[in-house]
């Protein structure tokens, strides 16, 4: 196969039908890596557990035996990737979920959902 | 704060409201670092949409340019993470999802509508 056959083929390999629409799922790879990263889902439950905000220290607190870089290597991610954003209130930085971050959690709820009752049995 | 401490604040950070339950993401973690790996979600697609079933030449050919190692490698991870499973017809391999791999594409389908449309915009 030639690459342009290749390409065609790929194009209708990638599509879901979701609710009577065929959607491709490239665009949710680069986020599924993001958030599959060590402490990427529990750094944004901190802040969604955390009266929506947590500081560094918060985030470190929530998650026990975690390294310091890493949980600061993850928030960088997470924000270059604009999940969170980083806030600024009285001198202080916080960090909150950003609209997007919160679309993708509501959005994920489902799949949280379905791997606990997979987990029960 | 010392071990314990630490445990019991990770137990309240690690949990979602999911319709008015409170489930621990813990579950979820390992089969969002397997989902997320290199080719893992097209070959979970390249079965989908090919009537269910693919053996290693399809998903090879669904992929453009994709390394027959990584593949191999892939299909034999989801197929340990009991996504997918391997059977045999009139003597020929092929792969088809499992029960679990079913459930958990209808569960990512929120996932991949929201990404879709965050990415129009």
């Amino acid at each position: 196969m030639d690459e342009d056959g290749r390409k065609i083929k790929k194009m209708e390999i990638c599509m879901m039908d979701v609710d009577g629409e065929k959607l491709c799922i490239d665009p949710s790879l680069p986020i599924l890596k993001l958030i599959s990263k060590k402490y990427a889902m529990l750094i944004l439950l901190s802040i969604y557990g955390n009266e929506s905000r947590s500081n560094f220290n918060n985030i470190k607190e929530h998650i026990p035996f975690s390294s310091s870089t890493i949980i600061s290597q993850r928030i960088h991610d997470l924000e270059r990737g604009d999940v969170i954003e980083k806030i600024s209130d009285k001198g202080r930085i916080f960090y909150v979920l950003s609209p997007f971050g919160k679309r993708l959690l509501e959005a994920l709820k489902p799949f949280v959902k379905m791997m606990n009752l997979s987990h029960e049995k």
